[in-house]
């Protein structure tokens, strides 16, 4: 069956809601986080709701921000200590751990440089503790933090995931923290969206549509993945024009004649419908917001404090002790 | 009348021919310079034709370049040639004049930095020219050459035509060469496409949409516009597929159903068709492929050698003498 | 006579102290902004005592504040807030004027892209405020404000001088704030100075070495220049080490054979010494520190703060209403 | 014994000629490869060799091409063949083997970044032969490259050493080839010279002065480094201060009285007085030719294509069969 790619729980879910399709083992629960944040937990429970998602099992946390793409310090703030809230409850439940967080894309290409940005902002303190012993910080709180950018195939002729397998053996971090731009299937969610997930990076997910799965079975530790959609594929740009020719079809006037013999479509019609109408070129192109330059500047920074409060900060810390 | 938009003279006047509308008052004339490269002129000679094509009268040249996409030094070698000689002819017809060559567009969104690369591969002699005369640089046939990246609006707070009528009246150059990344109509143009034209920079165009003319009205000298098509907007695509779907309706038997209720719409009731599918938010997305950065890279060293060719280069030297 | 090289006016002034000169028309005020900031004022009143210190009358503001070496948010903070007041007693005594902001300097020579980093950080509304008017932003007490990255003569082959000009003749700012990196005479004061002056950039200063001046007279209005010394020219290292030398010979009893022989030249003779000491190729050299990379970024950060204060910020406003 | 740091094997050997001292187990091999390029070869035999130039045993191969600094394509290019030469000498003497190209050093330090840059320029094949086959390229004379760019540990929390090591071991490549920016002892030196030594990365050696070794004991794989010396440590810049002076105080009559003195100190004393006239604060500083990031652009594209050269193009391949 054709499926528009979204690398959201989230939106994947909704697609049944919108066809009115229960799916067992799959469990959704939301939250209001904050006026203007919304938190929802998709938790695909057994094999047979990984299969109906085309997700693999384990939790996925999406914040709801779209404050996000204006510029307002307060706001982004906010949802850094969300961000980092959530990044909690799904990091080692104990005192000490190592972390090695993961810039994955291609620091060359606007929207697929989140990964890359975020590693400059973060506060990497590994060698530090190393040398010096984690007191000289100032207090015994701070977690040792290592950061990577690996790069892309095209620039370094490895998989990521060879990479970072190679240097988490090498370095041995209790958990990775891999961060990545997406693609939406919703033109709406476009950097306004967090998704947080310990199921890692998985194929023909993130921008640069990643070959191997990152995660704990391919690299021997714990991977939690934070994505934003920063791209949407140029195919669910008509797909949502579809949608929208669906329900203009059947209020204008002047329209009807169309509309009618579309609704007498089914859902498999609809798809070869679809099909048809992509042409082979779209498959090579994406569609990106007009101001993405400032949109991943500010994105990255937010994602960044919020790894930073979830593994530094005094007022956060001893709170698990 | 609902305008699809296109910085592209070529596909303006494409549209007319598939309405097999004749235009008057614009001349097409076309070339074949080399093998896989192909020139077209579109001149427009009337007011009239001005009027009918949505552009200013003058002449826009063409250069068809599929094998830009490839990474080929020898054609991309042979698309600077090309370039030189068009750029030769709108050039002044004398042995020595002044160049102010000026980079358009965002140096940090990937696919509108084409101006601002370009200029960072220029040749530039005028500082050198002014300090030792010309003859220090090895031969007479050196013309002086100076660059400016003017940046965005939201960067300076300036037009980049305030910046560069500044620049120009302080500076004195014969000819300004403007260089920007365009919008294209077809997806099939992408980064395969060079336009070269005198009419200069025209409000609308180029990937940042430019609010006011940078023409020889606006600056007081004349402004030859080159430009490679690197992004086509989101609602184009929306377009292009419509097109293929009428192709598709006619032919898919399973959907002649809704192939017969859109042929007989008339070209009024399609334009409000599409009108209707472009949700508000397409306006702020464009479409660009994903190697652009590798392509812009290429791209902006085959402009920048194609202007050095037509004025620096001794071999040419002396061909209008 | 030889003169080392400094932009700041202090060290221009220290130089006389340590010969203990005094000088005719130089005037020194000092003052403890707050803890671990200083701020000192050289005022030069008449011509004569322009010529002594080679250095244009007007004011020369500094801020020595040593902890700008290190990260930390507050401290940094604190200097912006300094850096705004000192700029407010030399900005227009007005409550509305336009101000364009020139960022001097070579973006890709890392000691040197102070200038343009300060911009790429500005708070720029001239574009706003012409489209909609002040009070779209909130409230009344903005600026206009624009800013310009001209880069260096190399890369566009005109002098920052004529660009400048240009675009102050073409926009009509009632003030230029140019920032630009210097040198220092010692190491001692890298990145741990602002120099705030009114008489703009003078030839010969910034780690360009700029060749025309930037003032009043070049650009028919009001320059003032801000300044942070990012590098010592080699030749200051080799003279601050024969400085060093002088006290370590009278002491090191081992050495007094040489320490005697050298006290005995007098002032004359010891630049003698120094000029023979400067191989040539040290002009072609610059000394910076290790970590410069990290400590512009930051820089940049704090001047472009204190710009911002000093021209937008609601809790500044109406104080000289 | 104070040593001033160098990271060329023909500095450190020059050192002894100088005092016209013999080292044994070392020898000195010269060659004149072309006009204006001239190649020696240190190579150290044993380990008293080895502890009297500081260095480890093995082969060091110094192209020394003044005319690099000059922007001149066609000596560039006899640069990276006479680079790709001396590389091969020190490859694995088979038709076909594996090569990671590691570049080292800091991408945001202008004279750090020669490294990065190379990997950037450089000719990645690794993931097109696993996938397609190397006939796919078009001939079977392309060997498996792959790139990484490791970061500097204040970025990555990591030393350099762990990063390759890991990437090393998974990926299995037969060779590693090091690219990484040197300090040199001379200024006659900087961007004039490549260093291509068999013995790989050493402690204390780079602009960034590496902490760990990055060789055959510390990999598992033989490491091949390639250096170019883009700065010189400050404090050599006073101690070539001191030599000139040794020269101009035998001759300037004016300062004979001081000349005398140094001459009667023994070599011990001289380096005592160099000890004491360096300040603590020039170790935090470098120095560098004002032209460096053009420079850097130039040599990481000579470097690159020295690399391709030895391990891709057609018209050398089979010369080993």
């Amino acid at each position: 069956m054709y499926q528009v790619r979204t690398d959201l729980a989230l939106e994947a879910r909704e697609k049944f809601e919108e066809d009115n399709v229960e799916i067992k083992g799959v469990r959704l629960e939301e939250e209001q986080a904050a006026s203007d944040i919304h938190i929802s937990s998709v938790i695909i429970e057994t094999e047979n709701g990984a299969k109906s998602m085309g997700k693999p099992k384990g939790n996925y946390v999406t914040l709801e921000a779209p404050g996000m793409i204006e510029e307002d310090d307060g706001y982004h703030r906010e949802v850094s200590v969300q961000l980092s809230k959530a990044l909690k409850r799904l990091l080692p439940q104990k005192k000490d751990f190592t972390t090695l967080v993961v810039g994955l894309g291609n620091r060359e290409v606007t929207p697929d440089s989140l990964g890359p940005r975020v590693v400059d902002n973060l506060c990497v303190t590994r060698h530090i503790i190393r040398e010096f012993g984690k007191y000289v910080i100032g207090d015994s709180c701070h977690k040792s933090v290592s950061g990577i950018v690996p790069g892309v195939m095209a620039q370094t002729g490895m998989e990521s995931m060879e990479i970072v397998r190679g240097i988490s053996k090498e370095t041995s971090p209790d958990v990775i923290i891999a961060v990545d731009a997406l693609a939406a299937r919703s033109t709406r969610r476009l950097n306004r969206t967090i998704q947080i997930t310990d199921t890692g990076i998985n194929p023909g997910s993130g921008v640069g549509n990643h070959r191997h799965a990152l995660n704990s079975e391919s690299i021997g530790v714990p991977v939690i993945a934070i994505g934003i959609p920063t791209v949407v594929d140029a195919a669910t740009i008509v797909i949502d024009t579809m949608n929208t020719l669906l329900g203009a079809l059947s209020q204008a006037e002047q329209l009807q004649r169309i509309g009618s013999s579309y609704e007498k479509l089914d859902m498999m019609e609809k798809y070869e419908l679809v099909r048809e109408l992509l042409a082979p070129q779209l498959n090579t192109l994406y569609v990106t917001p007009k101001d993405i330059d400032e949109a991943v500047k500010r994105l990255s920074f937010t994602v960044s404090e919020g790894i930073n409060l979830a593994l530094q900060k005094k007022e956060e810390c001893g709170e698990d002790a």
